[in-house]
């Protein structure tokens, strides 16, 4: 749409380094991303409309932009647990203290951020009760119920809901809030070897989640014994990163948890042989922390940016009217490329609103971050094209009505991959390799992704952490990447100068 | 598959009175629909593995069977209310005492059910946190904040999510149950003409929630004053009946606020003329309730008995190998015929179990209500046909192979309808019309549904109540139908005398 350009009364020019907030209409940021990130981070998602903030510390109110992107996510997730027969059910949100406490290392993982009820009315309790930090504890003595044969095995539920962790640092929209939404699988088997796989197969759908849906790389791994998960065997992850903080985020966790709550929960079973066996188990989450890292890492000064896959609105169409134009042949271009776009399966809305401006609106919907914006003025009409401009490049395409389906389907594409691409370039530019604790401590303050040869003992990694403890935080193991570089023989840990057992990757994290 | 019958080693033999429990399998119920409804209830939820109980009274475990249930209306539900234009979102858990307590008679209805944290790890909060019983004071402050103008509205808002209410009469799984889950829809309005058209609109969902898929007839009305959501204007429901019992149930409700929530919230705004309004407010529910009163319906003395339209399967298919039989042939025609169902999105499934007879495999699906069971013996083989055996009324029919899949959906269709007019006939026998108090005290001691002309004033409601309590609890008002008998001129009201308003549907209640 050139025949507007002179006209656009947009509060900030695309691209550009300057920027000038638009003070009238309340659009625009007033923190840049790469100048005060939390400050910016906590504006988009409110501006962006994601995130209302709630009169309770560290509750967020989820609004319809975020929940769609949730919905959108769920959906895939959901489909292949189906496939894989994993069964959806629902516990209580409250757990007894008995069963809270009786698997030890995970109780103390846990017991400082749970919620307890005490009261109902004017009454209280006999005994206190838990809300669910997670559901170990509330699970496991109805599988000890449940299994009895080797028949009743794998046992494999799954729930949607909300857990509570009633976290005192630093409250964060979607990345650390004391209530959140998440699934929570809890999966029983007959024999260790189908545990590790079902860890690793669920473990490459959060990648996909990342990968394919929010388009950030995370690289695959597993957690040190520090930072697995309490009470389990090991812990698996996929970590993405923060590049302008230079913070690791853990994105969802696929644990094995041995036979130790089987253990405790007495979880048995008579295999095909007539003998008592103990089941081994898994259990896997991720969270509505998904969200906060696609707004961290895709998110840009203009606002947010939502990768297609996710966005409840992929396509919005803005019609450009001028005086003496033909308004009504305008707007009705503009919903029938909006019924166009909707019959062949994308996501497309236009905005009608008789009092904003184009360029008002143009700025509201990248705020928003929706991919694509289609404009449709006089002269677009009378060429029979609409012009379509990207909210991750700012490129401007003409397309002829008549490709339009087609054109939009690959840009949209073009749009999912170029994302991943970017973030992937950035990410992959924060990578550092060292041997040395002099480098390690050099790359740390250059806010890295430290990949490290490790010795892989515990106290080592306690002592990191007691040696960069400071006013950023400590730096910890984010994990052990399966795809291991080589490890030539004789290689050093880089912080005892014992022999390195494996590469590590290290840094400050969420 | 006439030729195992008298090899049939089921538990009980079909439709007949009489019933022997198989207590060697543990099989079977032990109580009768018709002679111990409560225990019976108790008992076909959990061996129909619906339910399991859970340590903390009043608190159930959904499994899979239920929540399939659940999932199955959900997806009705939530994809009819994207075509109204409501959008989903997730509001906290926690409300403040100070926002809980705002609307007073609201505050007064849920107040001794509200569940306080009051804790987290060893500290005490410095202020109480209610659990939500309701959202709508949760909500309202932030509808307050993003309605400004008549463009903000309607501002239409849904959220799937569990609530807790703490009650201390009579838990009973699904119906009455100190946590649940549920959708909440919470709607603003320019005018009261729209918020009383969605008010019907969403009543006409519930409806086909519980006609169309859980094949339970209920009757449209509207609340007595004394019934009402507490704080609301008006509230209209969806009434079902338990025969068994001669108890109403509320299926669901869908109220109008009026603006009374907006006066104590602010929620105004600018009309078309620039004037200050307010806002015209509905808000509406339906929970896991739904189940229960299906169970309630529908269950008889061998177990569940699903609808089609929710039943997670529909068609279960068991082989029936005899000594010497081509037993490899059977079990190769019981995987066709389900693979030939699914590709048809008929839900089927295959028991194959190897320790269990076919006739225990009968008596486990007809608990768990499977809608309709295909046997596969060696005649059904060699004569290219399987015998299906319906749950709802226990008929036999031979189905060539060559027309499964029309056939099968046919009898899917004919169970749904059959299930519904059943209930029908059975509900509508319990509906007793009548004048005068010795009428009404002598349908009441039947366990009638009451159909009564009542003169509509509150003291009457509550002289009712007072002269009908006893050890089954006192009757009520279910509900003013929409759909209203004749009243004709001098009809007087059954328990006051003075001149009767309306035909008003008495009863207990759940």
């Amino acid at each position: 749409m050139a025949g507007v350009e002179d006209k656009k009364p947009s509060a900030k020019q695309s691209g550009g380094g300057k920027k000038e907030v638009k003070k009238e209409t309340g659009l625009g940021l007033s923190n840049r991303k790469a100048d005060n990130f939390g400050e910016w981070y906590s504006e988009v998602v409110v501006n962006g409309e994601m995130i209302e903030y709630y009169d309770i510390s560290g509750c967020y109110i989820l609004r319809p932009w975020a929940m769609s992107i949730w919905e959108e996510m769920q959906a895939f997730f959901d489909a292949e647990l189906k496939k894989m027969k994993v069964k959806n059910c629902y516990f209580p949100v409250f757990v007894s203290p008995a069963v809270l406490q009786k698997e030890k290392d995970h109780v103390e993982g846990f017991a400082p951020e749970v919620a307890w009820v005490t009261k109902s009315g004017e009454t209280d309790l006999e005994v206190p009760i838990a809300i669910r930090p997670t559901s170990e504890t509330v699970m496991y003595p109805y599988y000890s119920k449940w299994i009895r044969g080797h028949r009743d095995l794998p046992l494999k539920l799954n729930q949607w809901c909300n857990v509570v962790r009633w976290e005192f640092s630093n409250p964060t929209p979607f990345i650390r809030s004391r209530e959140f939404l998440w699934q929570e699988g809890h999966t029983a088997f007959a024999t260790k070897a189908e545990a590790d796989a079902e860890v690793l197969e669920i473990l490459e759908l959060y990648r996909r989640i990342y990968e394919e849906y929010l388009a950030i790389p995370v690289i695959k791994g597993k957690k040190s014994e520090l930072e697995k998960f309490a009470g389990g065997l090991y812990t698996t992850s996929v970590e993405a990163f923060i590049p302008n903080t230079g913070r690791g985020i853990q994105g969802a966790t696929s644990h094995c948890l041995g036979q130790n709550f089987a253990k405790m929960f007495e979880i048995n079973f008579e295999n095909e042989k007539g003998e008592k066996a103990m089941a081994w188990q898994n259990s896997w989450a991720y969270s509505t922390r998904t969200i906060g890292v696609m707004v961290m890492v895709h998110g840009d000064d203009k606002g947010l940016v939502l990768p297609p896959k996710v966005a409840s609105v992929q396509v919005i169409v803005v019609p450009v009217p001028y005086k003496d134009a033909d308004t009504q042949g305008i707007f009705n271009a503009c919903s029938a490329t909006v019924n166009t776009l909707c019959e062949a399966g994308i996501r497309a809305e236009s905005d009608f609103r008789d009092n904003y401006s184009p360029g008002w609106k143009y700025s509201h919907w990248e705020m928003k971050g929706v991919p694509l914006r289609i404009e449709i003025g006089p002269k677009d009409l009378a060429n029979e094209k609409v012009r379509a401009v990207r909210r991750d490049n700012s490129a401007k395409i003409d397309i002829p009505t008549a490709g339009l389906v087609e054109q939009v389907k690959d840009l949209l594409q073009n749009i999912q991959q170029n994302l991943f691409d970017e973030a992937k370039r950035k990410r992959d530019a924060c990578v550092q390799v060292i041997h040395t604790w002099d480098d390690f401590m050099e790359a740390l303050s250059q806010r890295k992704m430290i990949l490290a040869p490790w010795c892989d003992e515990q106290e080592v990694e306690v002592d990191v952490k007691a040696r960069t403890k400071g006013e950023m935080g400590a730096a910890k193991t984010l994990c052990s990447p399966f795809d291991q570089p080589e490890l030539p023989e004789g290689t050093k840990c880089f912080a005892s100068g014992k022999p390195a057992k494996k590469w590590t990757y290290w840094g400050r994290s969420y």
